[in-house]
């Protein structure tokens, strides 16, 4: 870019011979009259620009893959706004130089249709670009085009912050779909150094990569508008990261947090950057080391115009479901994408709590061996029970050490990092009964007081059980257990969006987490129906399970209760089942008391107005 | 206070006749030394001075309930922090002049042993005091004493900000005590207009009560340091009074947060005042209305220099607790105060859910009348499980309209606030496994979804029992999940105080907890000795209750749950004992799986160093 007579033309032909890119002059896109009315020296306004424009976008869009030199005055902000609408990838270059300087070399071109006189004109509009490669026009144009050629070169198209497991992996994911990538990883003497280098040593698919220890020059390393992928740990380490970019970072450049952050802290976030128009996205990342390197699912929420930008590296990157689709999609504004990860999360610690729970109550209910409950996990695992967490489970069954499992040798402390808890700060606050993912939480606390347990159980002795129940409840148990476990994920989700307006597509997201997550299965293919109805437990496929299976759920939580097997998570899908079909509950007398020591009022069965009604229920002594 | 010759003895003298308040003349307390020393034209030294401001300060203190009047100059600000030091009322008064002006008066007054030289010695080191009251010695001691004896009539001894229901009947309670008050509520017009005057005007006991609705004035007719009880509803509105009070309030000055807060933002509060000297209570306050009329139980945390100053009107207001000592209490820094009432009210959620569940029980299982029910639970209130709760229960089971009970009227929806849903949000930030809390709340938002619970009855249908229990198995049982609620909530403050390090005494927080609150009861006595112990679960007499009806609480929830009863609550306190008394629990598994999925590494059963495995699980395929 730049006005006439600033040598566009020539750079850009040269850029082309070198290159093989082919080379485009925008002037040979203007109309016959926008022509004749320059030829007759008349200045174009804006609207004689808008289909010219159109064309050169158009044109740029078409030769996205193989890439385009474009030659174009480009003088205003808005028109190049316009150039650019849509496109992934564009380098701006600006030769610039004085009204006097690029008069003479006009008045040596006579052939040119642009007469000298309009040179003023172009002059009054141009508004220099802040985020181009600026190049004065004096430079011989082959100087010029090999410094073009040298930045071209050395400009990485994606950047990763942060070389921890799930960093690599996205790493060596994305590399291989062909984007240019700038690796940086902090340095801290003795622990941490070259990581980015050393990591790309070893890995021949990285050749293209560059390793940064310096943020500077990563940043600088990077096409703008920048692209950054943060994979650092949640918390004060995101917030440290971001103080240090701000100042590398131009307007328009996008930071994606991929790790699990408190949704909280990206609301903040969000706000704060777009201060200065730097555009965050939180983006939720499902998969684990193994679903990041071959395909993860991705939740990406924040900004829309912003999320295009990445949504092809995304999209290519992430698990395929079973049509093809990529297992990414945009979710909402703010902070959605996080919010529903950490859902995702708290749905996994229920399912992996059941799974423990049945595996606990056929070893001690059943007395059945390690191997043989692998044997009835493989053959639920047939059935529409399928599910990525059932596999690994009858893979750890099946893992010996010594010809003795390997399961039976691990410490039964429960750890945790902070979706769960968030999850269940998040129902509270907002008022949903999720009780299976909390019982989930909470099964993990309680297994933590491994002292306390051992010393009680001395004390406290073993319940004998007189109830039994075949593998065939359990596996009705389990199967409706898991349906309630995924509605009250879902009702989370939805009393979120409406709570902080976010327009989320229910069924969509469920077909997001039909492969690459931790929680993908057969189920989560059903829930995509599912989920679109307003009240879920009402939805005939729940009904319909409630009253085939409910019996055998009933069964199994009590006699487990009989056996002194805490069976936490299947209780709570029973305790839901029992509270969402009570018509009449007992919350009548909790409002009557509450009405007496605090004079909270109390509405009325036989009043549908909704009015307050307060009561002196006290007796005079 | 004033130089030697300001006329202190005259204005105290004057001050004394007409309050039939003693006098006294710090020069009487000199020794002999000093006086020499003094008469020889020697100054005196800060360190001469130290046995005399001590034995100045033990006079006032003797004489703190009657009242003194003491003249004594008071030169330094030092001086004056020695003097007040331990005081609660203070009033200091300086009577002001030029060094020339009261020179002439020194000449006039031979027979003093104050040589007029040392005059100038005294201005040199004269510190002006910020919060006295200052008066002109050139004014006659007659008018200054009147002026004296209007601002003292005028000045309250303490403030309440916002009189809703709890600021109203703590007001009347704390006038019963002859503390002199002022009252303020702000004026919204047509809604809220001289709500503090009518106030006064309706109650003779306030008859010296003042009346505010300017916030200027207000704190101007309290007396230094100011005591000022907010009673405003927590957040946005305690935020908001507190900016508005920030620029009227002098340093040392207190207020006292008597709302339900939410802890997190009491700690923020203290921080932000403390930068002004200003020292803010946290104080929880429960009983209701009747509570806090006749006496509340009161949770204050915070400074304790502070609460020292405000102690004695709290704890004169308090309950009573058996032995007649006030169930008010200091209970540790920052926001432990309201953290304590947070779980006071989530133990409260729990006692609440257990009364509903057993009375759900009881109509629906046992086929009870609400007469019935009620002549039940005054039997139990006559053994250890009486309580406040228990006694209100009865209360409203008898309560009739047209014959008919009114509790069957009450729409079973129940409603919350604040503190059910942030103690759950505390335990599972925290990792305690708050189960019955949490269990109550989630009721509660259950509950809320009648439109859906009504439709899915109707498809649903309800499941006949083929079980049932005995009144005597549910009284063991609700008996047993009482103790359990208890330990739970001291386990969150346990927790809690290790986590924000707050030094609480358990015993003295459950003996505050005897009388006034609404959670006072039998057990309540009974935890005061439990409490102290490390692991609350493993107490002799938790064992034994655990021992004795373990049996009843598993009969009672199977046969509920085969009867589609929800009694979550119930639930909660058999599954955390079933879950702390086993020795082995399935983690094992979860563990295994979060190594297989996300490389979170696990510990081993046969190594206690607790170091990290990790095993790579898949097979090859």
């Amino acid at each position: 870019m730049g006005v006439s007579g600033s040598g566009k033309t020539t750079v850009g032909k040269l850029l082309s011979e070198q290159t093989g890119i082919p080379f485009f002059d925008a002037d040979d896109f203007h109309s016959t009259a926008n022509i004749e009315k320059m030829k007759a020296g008349i200045p174009l306004t804006d609207e004689d620009r808008v289909a010219w424009l159109q064309s050169l976008n158009q044109l740029a869009k078409e030769n996205e893959t193989r890439g385009a030199v474009i030659a174009c005055s480009a003088l205003k902000e808005t028109y190049r706004q316009q150039l650019a609408d849509g496109l992934h990838h564009i380098q701006w270059v600006y030769l610039k130089g004085s009204y006097q300087l690029i008069h003479e070399r006009m008045l040596q071109r006579p052939h040119h249709y642009f007469s000298a006189a309009m040179l003023q004109s172009q002059f009054d509009i141009l508004e220099e670009p802040s985020n181009a490669w600026v190049f004065d026009v004096q430079e011989e144009p082959n100087r010029i085009t090999e410094s073009i050629l040298k930045y071209l070169i050395m400009l990485s198209d994606f950047g990763i912050i942060g070389l921890g497991v799930m960093g690599k992996s996205l790493a060596l994911n994305i590399a291989g779909k062909g984007v240019r990538l700038s690796l940086y990883n902090r340095y801290v003497k003795g622990q941490e150094e070259k990581v980015a280098e050393q990591f790309i040593t070893h890995n021949p698919i990285l050749k293209e990569t560059k390793a940064f220890e310096d943020l500077p020059a990563f940043v600088q390393s990077l096409a703008m508008p920048r692209k950054i992928l943060l994979m650092v740990n949640a918390g004060a380490a995101v917030d440290a990261v971001i103080e240090e970019l701000k100042p590398l970072l131009s307007k328009n450049d996008i930071i994606i947090d991929g790790g699990n952050s408190f949704y909280k802290d990206t609301e903040r976030r969000i706000q704060e950057l777009n201060q200065y128009d730097i555009h965050f996205i939180g983006a939720g990342i499902s998969g684990g080391e193994e679903g990041a390197l071959k395909g993860p699912s991705i939740m990406p929420g924040g900004d829309a115009i912003s999320y295009e930008q990445v949504q092809f590296i995304l999209e290519s990157i992430a698990a395929k479901d079973k049509n093809g689709k990529p297992c990414c999609g945009y979710i909402s504004n703010g902070s959605s994408g996080h919010f529903v990860k950490m859902v995702h999360n708290a749905i996994e610690y229920a399912e992996m709590q059941l799974l423990s729970e049945v595996y606990d109550v056929m070893r001690n209910e059943l007395q059945m061996s390690t191997d043989a409950i692998a044997t009835v996990f493989k053959q639920w695992n047939q059935t529409e029970l399928n599910s990525y967490l059932l596999e690994i489970t009858i893979d750890i069954l099946q893992t010996k050490e010594n010809n003795e499992s390997l399961l039976d040798k691990i410490l039964d402390v429960g750890s945790s990092k902070g979706t769960g808890s968030w999850s269940v700060a998040a129902a509270a606050e907002l008022g949903v009964p999720a009780g299976m993912m909390t019982s989930a939480l909470y099964a993990r606390y309680l297994s933590a007081q491994k002292q306390t347990r051992v010393k009680a159980a001395a004390v406290l002795g073993t319940s004998q059980s007189s109830v039994s129940i075949s593998t065939e409840q359990l596996q009705q148990a389990y199967a409706l257990a898991r349906i309630i476990n995924h509605a009250q994920g879902f009702e989370l989700i939805k009393t979120a969006a409406l709570t902080y307006q976010w327009s989320i597509n229910y069924s969509e997201l469920a077909r997001i987490w039909t492969n690459g997550c931790i929680i993908r299965s057969t189920l989560m293919e059903q829930m995509a129906a599912i989920v679109a109805a307003d009240e879920l437990l009402l939805h005939p496929l729940i009904i319909t399970s409630i009253q085939q299976q409910l019996d055998s759920l009933t069964q199994t939580v009590t006699a487990s209760l009989q056996s002194g097997i805490a069976v936490p998570a299947l209780y709570e899908a029973l305790n839901y089942i029992h509270a969402m079909s009570t018509e009449q509950s007992a919350m009548n007398l909790i409002q009557a008391q509450r009405d007496y020591f605090g004079a909270h009022t109390y509405q009325r069965i036989d009043d549908a107005s909704g009015k307050a009604y307060h009561t002196k229920w006290k007796k005079a002594p």
